[in-house]
């Protein structure tokens, strides 16, 4: 299982956003948004094989929320970023209190912060965090059960590097060229596709 | 130079679309705005050295519509959908009678049709359609001034395929996964710089 982990450092935790501004009043959310549309969509349909795990620690009065996308459930997205976002937001608004819930098929909010769920991640696969400095992707491993990690507009901080980096993680790069969060993902699909298919 | 130029079927060339709908009532206007920002936008900046070309070819009571987008002029965009759409609607709204009109500074509009802009390109380059069936990205040589086209939700027509095939272009192929538009135009970057860069 294929799973991305994008971590969205001012991302509204609330749902309080509007979705004509998502760089903006989502504190970058149209990063999430499209990161979570490249991560799951093919040309015709979704990617059965990949979990999409959203934070959010950002947001006026907000606490950190995840959000899991599982693409073999998952109902109801559509790729373009607006849409996205609108399920995005309906979920964190729906979500009061403690523990998971299912907001749609597929996508479940729960008051997880970062460190529980790089645990929880970690529990199962293998994890990778893309960023410029790593091993190169064309030189590297990548085993079938992997948590990609990245940042959204801003690299991981010190202190959440260091928590990922405690637990066992590798750092890859994908090449000298700096990507958008969504270009990332988006490459590392097809970089794990050629693996797969064996065209690498 | 490096050119990406997107053939929009249903993309609304009157401009007269809702931002708030743009897979629908722009005519997969999602799609093109994607497109732009895949093949204009790296992580901190606008790549210098890309052009993109999107086709307009929908729209009630409308007619062909090019816009043009000039890395290396470009100002005032971002990377997120709604507001690459908004520049683009605007650009079309503004745009009227013929010639080309520079809408903002490095997007110019004007009422070139798909088979004037298949010649125009094609005097400076060598013309690649990105197509399934297509020789392997990985097995192909690629020269410096290539124009990329591109289907938006759908492959080229016959009839369009046909005009593109006969000034020469070549099919080319990023792999067995069928990938949307805005991901083979991230991908397409991808496998040209590593080229650029020698990390192939």
């Amino acid at each position: 299982m294929r799973r991305f982990l994008i971590v969205g450092h001012r991302a509204d935790s609330t749902g309080h956003f509007k979705l004509d501004d998502l760089p903006g009043s989502g504190g970058r959310m149209d990063i999430l948004a499209m990161s979570a549309s490249a991560a799951l969509f093919l040309s015709h349909g979704l990617r059965e094989d990949v979990e999409v795990w959203l934070v959010f620690n950002g947001g006026k009065g907000g606490s950190p929320r995840t959000i899991r996308i599982i693409g073999s459930e998952a109902r109801y997205l559509f790729p373009d970023e607006r849409n996205m976002a609108s399920m995005i937001r309906n979920a964190l608004i729906r979500y009061h209190g403690k523990g998971e819930l299912k907001a749609t098929p597929g996508m479940y909010v729960s008051d997880t912060d970062l460190k529980d769920v790089l645990r929880l991640t970690a529990e199962d696969s293998e994890m990778i965090y893309l960023k410029e400095e790593g091993e190169d992707v064309r030189e590297s491993e990548i085993s079938e059960n992997t948590t990609f990690v990245l940042g959204d507009s801003e690299d991981l901080t010190p202190a959440e590097e260091s928590m990922l980096m405690s637990i066992g993680a590798r750092k890859m790069s994908l090449g000298p060229t700096h990507m958008h969060t969504w270009q990332a993902v988006t490459v590392m699909n097809y970089e794990v596709d050629r693996r797969s298919n064996g065209s690498d």
